[in-house]
């Protein structure tokens, strides 16, 4: 048979871990950490279909909503783009700034496609999101992993990295980080901008989560810091508005979205077009303060029930993120407990029936690093059933550490 | 600053054509027959407004749309193309075999992903379509041009092409083709398969217009005599029911589906779901028959309209296609007339304002092949603008031959 190309090959490894984040979706009979998914209580269901209802007529954008569009996206949702979500950051830009592609990781996507070829080495946080590896596999880029702490990616080992490795790029999700939930320090963003523009290597600042934040204090984008025009932005709407829609943006220079959307004509022409009237609308009517609010209220109370469950329920010595905002919580379970093992048993045991996602998975080093470390995530799961399923969970962990 | 990929520079010629193609769109005093947007009036805004006030409900399918979705597509869309649109063409195949895309060029777009390295060799017809040459040329592919005449692809040149390189894989769109309008015989396609399989190379069935046939009789996909597993199928929604949504499919062998998920998955997540929710309930509550026979009719009298406008107003020696079905139209003008320097006073003169594709552009061997050709679309144009469009194109062209 005609072989295939050898990016295949090269995502077997990524590709199987992602075949296996979805295997235990969807099954009601388990609770899931798992998911990235946002609440479905926050979907904005009703006002949807109130827009879609008035917009959708012939002496309205019914046509516009059904007709090829631009491929950069529609004008009045990169305007909104620019004034509800860039500006308020310190983001100031003009519309050849910013384009709409569909959902953050065709951002990531496309940004490869302008900028990566096979062999480019890509510096990623330890851990790092499993769906960008995927993609800088398909590329056939070589991932490095750069130390994190607390404070998100630590500089000085970035800067070692810089010396030793002739990077093409630094992929980091500085805020809320997937899946570790941690959140780069203000003094460390000023310095990746620094050292981008020191070492001449673009920063992709991924950034999907920082809009929801509901303690502490908000912080400016590595973009903000950036005067060389080394940081590219790739953002999604899937957190903040709707994850089925595939709406996202790309912020960068001029030069650089230009050749985005010749990528993007390459890829599938253009966004579909009613997801984002409909999203447009959503912003420009003024909806999103209101639903804002919602959402950061709802991700509070679960991020506090997840929290108060692990240090409940989870054996002394457990570790774990503390997020000011989005959906995920980082934990490194104490006695060299292999999460990776246990989760089998978590997801097929009964009395159990709990999934998260592994630590393992998260590192590009792939030699075990991260075995005892899983990703919870509260986005889509009840308080109730975060109290349910942490107690499950606990319950088997304790169990192997008495084993052990 | 950071290096481009090379794939960028590679892209520059296409990515000029095609950023050619969409400078004249949109003025409203230039009679357009570039696009190839299908007519505003077939466009189903009406239907798809009740369907997505009924179905845009918490107990309907309104958190579904908003949510996450599969990364294959819809059950229900993919159900519907197995019963709506595969097996009335004689194509049986299973849920494994249908993938939905983001429209018929990401189609190209994945199956590129999953077999095309750079330097690998593609043969596509000569002429054949701009934009997925910019995704060949995107993907590092060398396109090999194959001889067409009146009944699509010459087997003996495919045949001398596939025994001269080591070609990956044969792109065509084999019904209505664009730019040509041209239809390839029922022997043809047998021909191609059994070459296919002969020369163990893929075979990438583009095949969008092939549903709106208005004459002649309809002719079996080459899918329908692939005994091997060497032919893909990537359709569009773009014709027969809206581009604006961004809905296609990909069919073939199930291994090569499962990995076209993998690429998938590294390029957009997956397909917007309100869409595909909208789209598979417009085929499952039976709007499409009627729907279809309006398309028919509509482009079957500007069809017409073209054609006899071709006939009265260009100079004699003017030979142009005749198509049965879909919406392009393709001229070859005498007396070496050069429509690509045509292209710009059509489109500037005010007594004209006429635009039009220049063949030239859609010929791999970019070596002056097709500079007197140009595609003409009649899709989004009234009869009555087609009219006053080739008046006033034929009286320039008229001019022309007559100064050379």
């Amino acid at each position: 048979m005609v072989p295939y190309a050898r990016r295949i090959d090269n995502m077997a490894y990524t590709a199987e871990v992602v075949k296996n984040l979805f295997s235990t979706m969807g099954d009601p009979n388990i609770i899931s950490f798992s998911g990235g998914a946002p609440a479905k209580e926050t979907l904005p269901v009703d006002v949807i279909r109130s827009i879609a209802n008035e917009v959708l007529t012939r002496d309205g954008r019914g046509t516009e909503a059904l007709q090829y569009g631009p491929i950069m996206g529609t004008t009045d949702l990169r305007q909104a783009i620019i004034t509800h979500l860039l500006a308020p950051k310190g983001i100031q830009c003009a519309l050849e700034n910013v384009m709409v592609v569909a959902g953050g990781l065709e951002g990531v996507n496309l940004i490869c496609q302008v900028y990566i070829d096979p062999g480019d080495i890509i510096l990623v946080e330890s851990p790092t999101f499993v769906h960008a590896v995927e993609i800088f596999d398909m590329f056939e880029a070589k991932c490095i992993g750069v130390a994190m702490d607390e404070n998100g990616m630590v500089p000085e080992d970035l800067e070692e990295k810089l010396h030793q490795y002739p990077a093409k790029m630094i992929y980091t999700i500085p805020t809320f980080q997937n899946p570790s939930g941690r959140t780069m320090s203000l003094e460390r963003r000023r310095r990746v901008a620094e050292l981008a523009a020191q070492y001449d290597v673009l920063v992709l600042e991924d950034d999907p989560y920082r809009d929801i934040r509901y303690s502490g204090e908000d912080l400016p984008p590595i973009k903000t810091f950036d005067t060389t025009g080394h940081v590219v932005i790739a953002n999604s709407f899937s957190k903040i508005f709707s994850p089925g829609s595939r709406l996202g943006y790309v912020v960068g220079e001029a030069e650089v979205i230009a050749h985005l959307a010749e990528v993007k004509s390459a890829t599938n022409s253009h966004t579909s077009m009613l997801p984002q009237i409909l999203c447009a609308e959503f912003f420009n009517r003024g909806y999103y303060p209101e639903h804002h609010r919602m959402l950061c209220d709802l991700y509070r109370q679960r991020r506090d029930a997840m929290v108060s469950g692990i240090d409940k329920y989870f054996p002394a010595g457990t570790k774990h993120s503390f997020p000011e905002g989005g959906i995920f919580i980082w934990a490194e379970l104490p006695g060299g407990l292999d999460a990776t093992a246990l989760l089998e048993e978590a997801v097929h045991d009964p009395e159990v029936a709990v999934a998260y996602i592994a630590g393992e998975g998260s590192f590009v080093s792939r030699d075990g690093q991260g075995k005892n470390c899983m990703r919870l995530s509260y986005g889509n799961t009840t308080p109730e059933n975060i109290e349910k399923g942490l107690q499950r969970l606990g319950r088997l962990i304790c169990s192997k550490l008495e084993h052990n």
